[in-house]
């Protein structure tokens, strides 16, 4: 970094603080996930909303912008006069500044106050089935959304739609992704349907019987956690309501929920949320408070969880090191902690409503449905009265199951209620990319399968390091992608494991 | 408060978000010392700073110092266009900006980097009874701490250790404190003597023989945390390496260690921290994020958790109450574990060299030591490299023992290590405080010993609430007492209470 006063490192300055910030959030995030007494919701409230509108105005301050025009500036002149990375930082600050100044902070405000009354009212509304309830909080957010997505689409030059994407998945773009969606659309019906032909051939597999103590959940969890490669001097595992991967790169914090009944769905969400884990941990530690140190978008995020816990953890492989390990945690008797029963098990097929608890051959589905939806409605096709049937119309047209109600429907997700809004398709995005990624590194790695069924992860988590994390935000998604598999994303190649995993084996 | 735009108004919104990042600040805090692995020391170092980087700014940012003015100006002229609380918050906002003010920018990075420094080498030297180790980080440390000093000196027109103490208490002065103390060391010497004298003739109280197990320490400490008052919904208890109350007040989170073979030290610190955390809790709901709604200043925060744990909680009357639950909680047999003869044991008085451990008796020669060495320190009468010896020939003078090397001597206390310079003063006027206090209780609620004595303490906490908790910062410190007590802080009242539990019983 140059140690000059230029207007770069004034940038580089002022993203620090604005990182540190963005950090503090993270570990406030993660303690009313995990910690927080009910009682501290308000007062927390007033913490991230500060420091949310102190990040926005860091950003937005007039100097900013002069300080990029004048570095962008500068290494148009003179390219040499900034590294790769900085260039590469320095385009990514001018990303973020986009994205904060196309939106005046007045609106910026309306919408996080918004957003906290929908998702507030959804809490409530969700176990009740009641959508109407929440349908007038939920319009007014929509309204602001649309609103704030004109805004950015006039200033970006884009649809409104892929200005929110951007903010997920940088360079994303719902022409690419109506392409990938449409052939998955078409494709997955008529291979659901062959897979679970085959699966019933094969016959049930069987369900290991608890209760499985939590604290021998928990301990088993660590020690796979430690198998592929978590650090616990720089993390933890901890308990909330859902699994998510929170903290900051160098104190990343894990979370999952147990059930005695199960401890495959603990489990699993642990594995799922250690590969989120070790992405930010892998992260370039040069670049730890700038834009470029960040990670590239969700959909790679998502990648790196399903990389680790659907291609690596699932596979049988590995499964062959966990099973004997999960039979001596929980004291298991019989077959059913055989690793192929294991591994039938925990690839077993079955269309149901929540997309949350979906397999991965009914993954997708989930996420082109509400893809779909959430477009329509941001453009206007769909008023927010017609949601529950198009919701429910759409779950008969691509897994052939009706909801009941709209728990298990429209009201299921988070996302739309807490303004999470052109989110949805980084799930499949992230899939498809997971299996591309596994297969580079197959190609890359001839003794792969084998070092995972020792359940050792350290080739692999090498190859990711040096070909994804380490990376940061340097390249586009798609030129990380094409660098680590030599290819542009392609759907073939998730379909094939697909195929591989689910009619072959 | 006011809804119009006004510079009064604009005060209120800027320290709103002043104190909710400061909030945030508490909760980070606490998150270091209770769950953050050691991994996460630097990026949390990195959040921290940039938090008060951040609120410098918004506090020493021009506009506040012209909307002060403005806001005084129109108040003189019109004393009603504020209430009397608006009024209080007015004042402790220029307090709070004058100390912020009187040092620029540069120096208060200095002395945040000076600090993280000298603790961190402390922090190593403190095992090693190292004093030269850590002696030059100490000096530099010293030395900005003196340029602040006279920086706020000259802007307060007081004298430098004053103007260091009103940050801890605000409107304390050395005058008020050596007149104070001087009159304590007097009293001391002769004092402890005779109490030796009068323990020994009363012979040695049982010892509890445990082993304890945490959890069930645990277990009683919750339950008599829940007797004094506390609201789970709105905190919590963990473990730290030393006890410490921290958090928000909606959501206040107070700490204890645990030692298998001793279950009084963790269950005192748990009720001396409750003591702490019900005075934020009772802090006034309207003023939260402002200056007004603040704790009245150090002294007075430690009258609330003595308050609880020494006047109360180790009075005989609640001791009969927390007995019998001690001796479920252990499955405890025999005579230690009757109330009398816990009252003995935890009112045992004996020189000693650490302070965190003393009694209530010895409790002020520590820190009158430490005040009159800090004074010295600073202003220059007294080099660090003759700290160690001073502070030997203090304990001699004072308690009439020698610590045998630095660790048990003056590297025990983290304070001067990490720039808490004129903070020491704070615990003995916060036990004479208590005193009083409690003295004023009795007198109002004739009926508190015997509901200390069934484990009923709302009468005692109703009072603290309305007598001192709801006020906030409204009133100075000596008012507040004056208010609860009907006179200004009385030494004889701390030795009066000292005589009669320690003499008289």
């Amino acid at each position: 970094m140059p140690t000059a006063d230029t207007a770069y490192s004034r940038l580089e300055e002022r993203f620090r603080r604005i990182y540190a910030l963005e950090q503090a959030t993270g570990v406030l995030d993660w303690d009313r996930a995990t910690m927080m007494p009910d009682g501290g919701a308000e007062a927390r409230t007033n913490q991230l909303t500060a420091l949310e509108v102190t990040c926005h105005e860091l950003l937005t301050h007039p100097e900013v912008g002069d300080w990029l025009d004048e570095a962008e500036t500068t290494v148009t002149s003179d390219p040499a006069a900034l590294s790769d990375w900085q260039r590469a930082n320095l385009a990514e600050m001018r990303r973020e500044w986009r994205h904060a100044s196309a939106v005046d902070a007045s609106l910026v405000a309306a919408i996080t106050e918004a957003e906290g009354r929908c998702e507030m009212i959804w809490r409530e509304a969700r176990p009740n089935s009641d959508f109407e309830a929440v349908r007038p909080a939920l319009q007014t957010l929509l309204e602001l959304t649309r609103q704030m997505a004109n805004a950015k689409a006039e200033a970006f030059g884009c649809s409104p739609y892929d200005a929110l994407l951007d903010g997920y998945e940088p360079g994303g773009s719902s022409a690419e992704i109506d392409h990938l969606f449409d052939d998955l659309a078409v494709f997955l019906p008529g291979f659901l349907s062959d897979v679970l032909d085959a699966q019933a051939a094969r016959g049930e597999a069987e369900t290991p019987q608890g209760p499985f103590p939590i604290e021998a959940q928990a301990e088993l969890g660590r020690r796979l956690m430690a198998a592929v490669g978590f650090e616990f001097a720089h993390g933890r595992l901890d308990v909330s309501h859902h699994p998510f991967c929170g903290g900051v790169p160098d104190d990343v914090r894990i979370t999952t929920r147990y059930d005695e009944s199960d401890f495959a769905s603990a489990l699993m969400a642990v594995l799922h949320e250690t590969g989120h884990a070790l992405y930010e941990r892998g992260l370039p530690g040069d670049w730890r408070l700038q834009p470029v140190g960040q990670a590239r978008g969700m959909a790679m995020h998502e990648s790196q969880s399903l990389l680790v816990e659907m291609q690596a953890c699932r596979s049988p492989h590995f499964l062959a090191f966990l099973a004997p390990l999960a039979r001596e945690a929980f004291d298991g008797q019989g077959a059913a902690w055989e690793a192929d029963n294991l591994h039938r098990l925990w690839t077993r097929v079955q269309p149901d409503f929540i997309r949350v608890d979906a397999d991965e051959v009914t993954y997708p589905a989930h996420v082109i449905l509400r893809y779909r939806l959430e477009r329509q409605l941001l453009d206007g096709a769909l008023e927010l009265s017609e949601l529950p049937a198009a919701w429910n119309d759409g779950m008969v047209a691509l897994l052939g199951i009706r909801p009941p109600d709209d728990r298990l429907g429209c009201l299921q997700d988070i996302h739309w209620f807490s303004g999470a809004w052109g989110y949805f398709p980084t799930y499949t995005l992230g899939a498809m990319t997971a299996a591309q990624l596994y297969q580079a590194a197959e190609e890359s790695l001839p003794q792969l399968s084998e070092s995972l069924r020792e359940g050792d992860f350290r080739p692999l988590m090498q190859w990711l390091r040096e070909t994804v994390h380490s990376q940061g935000s340097r390249l586009s998604g798609d030129a990380l992608i094409t660098a680590a598999s030599g290819r542009s994303l392609d759907p073939e190649v998730f379909k094939a494991h697909l195929r591989r995993r689910y009619l072959d084996a």
